[in-house]
């Protein structure tokens, strides 16, 4: 039994009545494996860890699907196995001794099965967790001599934005810490990130205390929060909307979506795949596969792809912004920050929504209703084609499926779109938008270089987003290889007999044979690309191997100098692309704990993708995995203010020599045409009937 | 007088009756100076040239509007000078002799203005011209010959496409050239790039004679043609196409759209320009400029943007091969080859046409129905923001104004896409589909390293697609300097009291001062990007001159050997940009004279951008101009094959402290909605109206 009695932050919390049996799955059909955990597992859960651990009382830092082992899943996939069963795994804290540990138990024999205490980390910042920091820093009087100095005494308009502390010299990792960014708000609903204030705070999350107030002083000076406004909500704008000015465009879908959900499987177009969710990577993409027509067979191409770590550095080194380099996916939980679409979609068409399923801190359910969005868009030209002999013309429309998701991270909006096409295409394109993060600005200050003056004594710091899209392939087989292509001139000299006009160019491919080679940096000049490739299946056409193509020249390494702090930290950020072998619950490349890392290499309990590349072991023909980085180097502008327009980035990754030919034949065309007063070069041309024009012409200009 | 008496490749040509009278405009609105010439004034023209040479004959290479220079168009746009009279330029062959002039006609004076005898240059092939290839050389001995050895009798299954000769040593820039490649056809409407021959030809477009037949030997022995069918048309895939699988999405806009015209300016969301058209660069964007709602005031933005080349070098060394780098704008002319929409528009919603009108060798007109698509699509989010306390969610949605052509260039398509966006930006997206050059392969030999086996036996070579879009900026104003930005880190070492925690980075700033310095690589490393600033205009808020900056990392250089013929011919594919002083008429980075254009430094009649850049003129705060390269490295797939998915490939200029603060505020937001089961951490936070969700929830999985 459960009631839905509250809700914080868009989720509903589900409290569970005492129950001592485990849910009766019989009645259902059964979780496919990959399945996020139901309201009714975590509550089970959740009991079977509290009673584990009784008499000591725990706080959950999450509570999450156990996902089967690629081997198990594998087999029973495959019909050589039983099916897996369900569990779970949890970071919990003891309350009082701040102890964290590690717990696995399994729902259907209600087993803990792993219980792993683990030292010197700090778990990821839950919302509730940053709940605490505005509401202990608001109180304290610290914080409200700071305020006052400056001339603000009401407490209720200055706002405290939580984040993860980064690093401070002063704590080690004994204390969970987080910084307060602090704000001021003139009236209800103004754009705080127009009034940055001249002080941040320290908190321990877990004492809820607040441990420093860091103010800056210029020349001895205060700095006086900046009070002009600059708004962007409607009872701002007002009549500065110009409606009308845009005509609507409709988009609509008369018969509904041409995609099918069975379960959180879905099926478009010949591909199909499982869609998981969890509090830190948010979507997770399982067991893409395509139904190849002109093979007659289905193949798999990726077991699973998410977005697993992303940091935000800022490049202005003066104290303590040095602190601010946000790691979104560790340090906070992409799943966690997820916008509910409930509110309104910010797609057009046909949606379909999935709700998402996470844990709250005492262990019950809480669920973010509409948190997936699935939709499909029209993308322009497939293809065309025009014989310009007899004017004989072909074109046809090309569709995306995408499934999205996003992330409010305090001031800044990550809009995750995962998209794929019909030509065998993934490409995942993220939207950057919401608010700068804002400092104020002594008279005595200039912005530059490290900044740009957004609005008058507002500086938006430059900074970074990179992201972390971690690819575990399975191009037609578990066994792949990837090979780094470059295009080169011939190695013939101009005037020799291999190259006597000087125009030979050619793919220069060479295999990453280990993961320390796997650690691969982008190079323009050769215009470089990577193969994921199988050996092992060749396409007999092109007699090469079969091949998806990773495409990422969008992909700026981290800006900062070699052995600081948030290099040592965001190591992933050093390299566009590593390779690593596949190893189970190896997922997250600065560490499974990010919270005030270290970065140091070998960390116990918290290995990063840097000391996985460092084994060196062989991934060439094996199972691997692809850790791909990508992003842009932000230098705000003014335009960036008060709002962000959105801006997008994106990685690719496309079927290369995969499929035997064009995979879209099966298309019908948009356009089947031939001009009849053309001339024709062929007597016997055909006549291909004409079609009517899929478009509406404009009568009215 | 004029009568519609027939049509060749989608052109309806028009014939003009004799008249001695100037067209009589008084009736008419007067033409905007940048308007194409119309149907009158080209035949006015063309009788005035004709005239002016008599008794001498000439056959039209062009006739085309001559754009007045830019300080008298700028005098008559600022009311301080009269309107600039219409002029024609023309290139002309006198037939017999094969001399080659180029002329200016003022049509109001009636005057020959300018004739200037050229030489040593070659000017591009037209469609008319391109026609003659196929048609003598199929009837030529030596081809049948050649067929016939091979095992072909039919030649009217023979196809001949076309090409410029590229360069060729056995001939000079006498004769005008062109290389025939080879093809068959198995049945009428199949597809002949599935079928290439082993031999080529060279034919001499003037006097409409074969001069060579370049038949390929591999140990002494021809190769057979790949008789294998790869199809594409509904002819071939009959059943196989899957109708219903994909759902419609319907586009529609009720209301019309949101541009109008007057003549052929467009005014959309603020934006407004003048759209021109001419047979060798297609569209032409003018005067674009945006009114500054914030500043109160027009604000020019570009003074003129266009695509002003491109070259499409092959990678395989082997001849003939190295003959194929075609330069599509400035050899065959993207107007020229400009598919007509009136058999089906690519787009949807509602389509604003316009037409082209060009000139024949007769020096009749001649008109291509919508050869210009005018359209708007949703560009997703514009903004999005979710208060994270309050649930205060806001949201916007972005549109572009496409203005675009597709062309056809014998095997290939190339798409361009103007396009704007509500957020300030400018971006060129081409989209690259069609079928891909082939060539057969003998047994003996493997397409690797310099292609890809598309089918059995048939290569697809490795090659470039570079394009040049020029540039000339009035940001602000007319005189602009390009600053080169490069993300570099502090200077100050890890430790120091300028950098002490090693995350200081910023952006350097260095201006491009001479017209050599603006010959400028791309450099991933410090994700280089350049700026087009006025240092007259500051941007008051960031205390920076406004800038509009070129976003430009799809940019490979031309991959040939320095000294290498298309090296020298493609000098412009050797940099990402330059940047050179504005001078009247100087426009195309390869030349006027492209066909047979020998590269060589300095040519009287054929300066390139290079001869340009060499004269080391100061660039700054000057009237500048910029030619942007960029496109892609394709090494061909299976998948490309019969038919290529449309490829895109872009370059983006957008607003950089040009406005003061997000210029699409005025924008009405599609969402604002509230939480209301979310808790508030501010007691008075208002209570924005929920509006009503704008798209269609899907019950139907």
């Amino acid at each position: 039994m459960i009631a839905d009695t509250s809700s914080i932050a868009g989720y509903t919390i589900l409290r569970e009545e005492p129950s001592d049996v485990a849910p009766d799955l019989s009645t259902q059909r059964p979780a496919h494996p990959l399945d996020q955990l139901s309201i009714e597992e975590i509550q089970w859960a959740a009991k079977l860890i509290k009673e584990h651990a009784s008499p000591r009382t725990l706080k959950f830092n999450c509570l999450t699907l156990r996902e089967p082992k690629k081997n198990e899943y594998a087999a029973f996939k495959a019909g050589a196995g039983p099916r897996p069963d369900r569990r779970a795994f949890a970071i919990v804290i003891e309350k009082g001794s701040s102890q964290v540990s590690e717990v696995v138990v399994n729902l259907k024999s209600a087993q803990v099965e792993i219980w792993r205490d683990v030292t010197d980390v700090s778990p990821t910042l839950t919302l509730e967790d940053l709940d605490v920091c505005e509401t202990v820093a608001r109180k304290d009087q610290r914080v409200i001599d700071a305020c006052r100095e400056i001339g603000i005494h009401d407490m209720s308009k200055v706002f405290i934005d939580a984040w993860a502390i980064g690093f401070d010299h002063r704590w080690g990792t004994d204390r969970r810490l987080q910084q307060g960014i602090v704000y001021y708000r003139n009236s209800p609903g103004d754009n705080h990130y127009a009034h940055p204030l001249d002080f941040s705070v320290v908190v321990d999350t877990e004492r809820e205390e607040v441990l420093a107030v860091d103010i800056r002083h210029v020349n001895g000076e205060r700095t006086k929060v900046p009070l002009g406004e600059h708004n962007y909500m409607p009872a701002f704008i007002g009549n500065d909307y110009q409606q009308g000015r845009l005509k609507p465009i409709d988009i609509t879908q008369p018969q509904g979506v041409s995609f099918r959900m069975s379960g959180n499987e879905i099926s478009w177009a010949g591909l199909k795949m499982h869609i998981g969710f969890n509090y830190r990577e948010g979507i997770v993409l399982s067991d893409v596969r395509i139904d190849d027509q002109a093979e007659g067979r289905e193949r798999s191409l990726f077991n699973r792809i998410s977005v697993v770590e992303m940091v935000v550095p800022y490049g202005n080194p003066d104290p303590p912004h040095h602190r601010k380099h946000a790691f979104d996916v560790g340090e906070y939980g992409t799943g966690l920050m997820t916008n509910s679409l409930k509110l309104g979609c910010d797609c057009k068409g046909v949606i379909h929504y999935m709700d998402a399923i996470m844990a709250v801190s005492s262990g019950e359910a809480a669920v973010l209703k509409n948190a997936i969005c699935i939709h499909e868009e029209d993308n322009g030209l497939l293809y065309k084609h025009t014989d310009y002999r007899d004017g004989t013309v072909i074109s046809a429309r090309d569709r995306k499926l995408i499934i999205s998701q996003i992330i409010t991270a305090a001031n800044y909006e990550y809009c995750f779109y995962h998209t794929f096409t019909l030509d065998g295409t993934y490409k995942l394109e993220i939207k950057l938008t919401g608010m700068l993060n804002t400092y104020c600005m002594h008279p005595t200050e200039t912005a530059a270089p490290y900044g740009t003056e957004v609005a008058p004594s507002i500086n938006a710091h430059n900074h970074q987003h990179i992201f972390s899209l971690r690819v575990d392939p399975e191009v037609d087989g578990p066994n792949n290889t990837v090979v780094q292509n470059d295009a080169v001139l011939s190695d013939d000299p101009l005037g020799s007999a291999g190259n006597p006009h000087g125009n030979g160019f050619y793919c220069k491919k060479t295999p990453l044979r280990t993961s320390l080679e796997g650690a691969a940096d982008y190079c323009h000049e050769t215009g470089r690309s990577w193969d994921i490739i199988n050996p092992n299946s060749i396409n007999t056409v092109a007699k090469k191997p079969v091949a998806y193509k990773i495409l990422n020249n969008n992909c700026p390494t981290i800006l900062a100098k070699e052995g600081s702090p948030v290099w040592k930290r965001a190591g992933f950020a050093r390299k566009a692309l590593w390779v690593t072998p596949y190893r189970d619950y190896e997922l997250f490349p600065a560490g499974d704990y990010v919270c005030q890392s270290s970065g140091q290499d070998g960390h116990p309990f918290n290995e990063t993708v840097v000391d996985w590349a460092a084994r060196d072991e062989p991934i060439e023909n094996t199972d691997i995995v692809c850790y791909i980085q990508f992003g842009l180097t932000h230098f705000p502008r003014t335009e960036d203010f008060p709002i962000m327009p959105a801006e997008p980035v994106g990685v690719m990754i496309r079927a290369s020599n995969f499929f035997k030919k064009n995979p879209a034949l099966w298309v019908p065309p948009s356009i089947v045409a031939a001009d009849k007063t053309s001339k024709k070069a062929f007597s016997g041309a055909s006549d291909e009937p004409v079609a009517s024009c899929c478009v509406n012409r404009d009568s009215k200009l």
